[in-house]
């Protein structure tokens, strides 16, 4: 079994301590007061959406999620009461500014599956999206096969722009009317959730977690003794808790294609009809963690890891397939749908949740692979 | 690439001639004659869809495709006239016996890929069938991982023999009634289906093939050169159109799992939406030819070519899968159905195309081995 360690050899490896901790956290401080005055100077007055106040929103979790990672990883070197009310909030902030861009990733992750389950390989009138963003939204799944993936209009625009009629045209009218039934309703949900994000950033809570990133950003609340700590342990034992939550998975049955797992539960008349992902979304988290804990040892220079990489992916895969393949079914349950509406969400949702078995079989061949470069 | 050549080293290769050929003619044609006489004591009077006379409706067809293939293979060895007329008339033959098994066997895939959809387990009140059995029409995808599949009534009565209703408690209402409207259709179908065979087994046409077949039992009309003419040139030939077409196959494609291939025309609105199972479909034929030919070559003692087998077996799953999609599909036509109905249908498609991809995988994986042994 492959697995990820610290490079016991690294002669710097013992020189990293509480104090490479503090310069981190400073620095995603710092990232995250940026992004926040970039989000002010965009997201105050620009129009909804815009792609700047998108950008700055992602920045803003991105640092949110590190500080929160590194103060659940180190928590033995930083000042207990400080953290423990620091965590939750930031926990906070980043799932709310993280549903907007969300549901539009479900929704065009939907609609491109839509069309490619049509057969439709261009549209009238329109010429072929940015290779590259295609290729990452609905290419995933047949990587290494040499062949054109039918492309779909991509909807990097705010919660209000609706997607073109007119390539409804290659669409049966079950596709079709599947299409708008979801657009209505995540766009809906967008838009709540950026109205429930945009509120978050005027509200107290926030500027009181803003605060205290501002104080962050100078001055770390350390344990006294943790400038000499080393953070190995620490950082070994989030390396743990993953291999450990990876050797829980069935990876075996995930190695072998076509499984069939993913859909055992296609039909299932249980309302929660998927806690069989649940162990991939917590190796998801614990991923992450262990992603930035090895950021916190580099001090921002850790070397490209393709194997971790290659299973992040893969694991955000997951998880975006199996939050499509639930709002398919959802969508489905929308009274007085036509039949023809019914069928195309149902070959939908089947089609997402082999998305789900495919991923996990792309992260077992990631995760199987030996590391070449030490860490 | 490994193929499968005839043996050039096999010092009884070229003694096998147009006498060999007449011999194994001889012997299936006695094989018909005693399903023949059986399916008479059986079939005449028994009930409807009695095992025994399933059997020997099985083993028509077998000795009639075995004949029908081996005209074709050694047409030059052959009287031309003869030929060309008993071939048709087998064809016939064995496509109207096959029916009523083919709608059986797709109501039987179908219901238990409800159940392995609806996350069922076991039944209550019912016993595991038969493992075996079991494994076969359902695990085929899972082949490998070690795990239970999910277990279902196996209908192995007759077309009136309706599934016990109680079995539909670990249904969702959706996937229920989806059961339901296929039993209904593929039980009609496959009643319709039972007739007409039992129709064909008494008419006039029929009872003209099998005076021609017990002819053939007795007397081959070889060409007069025949009995010296070697064998090898048309098994070869055979086993040419066979590699050629699998070389035309998108194996490439095949061979990376989850390619997301065999969906693409999942909700197309074009009325015959899967042209591109054609091809599979046609080397599943090429195969069985050379297997025949083989057979003929090795006087109906070839050993068995394990590649073969698992090239084959994949070949009649992706042939059951494509053609149990396509029930599904053409269920969910059905006027005034449920949205819940329509949408387990949906679902249901997508599962049986999804089957055709595992089973383009599997031939490919097959395929692809080395030889082990000599032919």
């Amino acid at each position: 079994m492959a697995q990820q360690h610290l490079d016991p050899t690294d002669p710097t490896a013992e020189a990293v301590t509480g104090d490479a901790l503090a310069a981190y956290l400073r620095a995603q401080a710092t990232e995250f007061l940026r992004a926040l005055r970039l989000h002010r100077e965009t997201g105050g007055n620009a129009a909804v959406g815009a792609e700047e106040s998108v950008d700055a929103a992602r920045l803003l979790r991105r640092s949110a999620r590190r500080i929160s990672g590194s103060l659940h990883t180190f928590r033995p070197l930083l000042d207990p009461d400080w953290s423990e009310e620091m965590r939750p909030e930031l926990a906070w902030l980043s799932g709310t500014l993280g549903l907007e861009h969300a549901y539009g990733a479900r929704l065009e992750r939907l609609l491109l599956a839509l069309h490619r389950l049509s057969g439709a390989l261009v549209f009238p009138g329109q010429t072929v999206a940015a290779p590259a963003a295609v290729t990452a939204a609905a290419g995933s799944r047949a990587s290494g096969a040499a062949r054109v993936r039918a492309a779909a209009p991509v909807h990097a625009g705010g919660p209000a722009d609706p997607a073109p009629t007119a390539e409804r045209g290659t669409l049966t009218v079950g596709a079709a009317k599947a299409g708008a039934l979801l657009e209505r309703q995540l766009t809906l949900a967008r838009t709540r959730a950026h109205s429930t994000a945009l509120q978050a950033l005027g509200s107290s809570r926030f500027h009181a977690v803003a605060d205290k990133v501002a104080v962050l950003a100078s001055e770390v609340p350390l344990t006294p003794t943790a400038p000499t700590t080393g953070l190995h342990p620490q950082a070994a034992a989030a390396e743990e808790r993953l291999t450990a939550a990876v050797a829980a998975l069935p990876l075996l049955t995930a190695g072998h294609p076509y499984n069939a797992e993913a859909l055992v539960h296609g039909l299932s008349p249980d309302p929660s009809p998927h806690p069989q992902d649940g162990p991939w979304h917590q190796v998801r988290l614990l991923l992450r963690l262990h992603r930035y804990a090895r950021e916190v040892l580099h001090a921002g220079n850790a070397p490209v890891d393709v194997r971790l990489l290659a299973a992040g992916q893969a694991l955000n895969r997951h998880r975006d397939a199996s939050e499509a393949a639930a709002a398919a079914a959802q969508a489905a349950r929308t009274p007085r749908i036509a039949p023809a509406t019914a069928y195309a969400l149902g070959v939908l949702h089947a089609d997402q949740r082999h998305e789900v078995e495919a991923a996990r079989f792309a992260f077992q061949q990631a995760w199987q692979k030996e590391t070449v470069e030490a860490v």
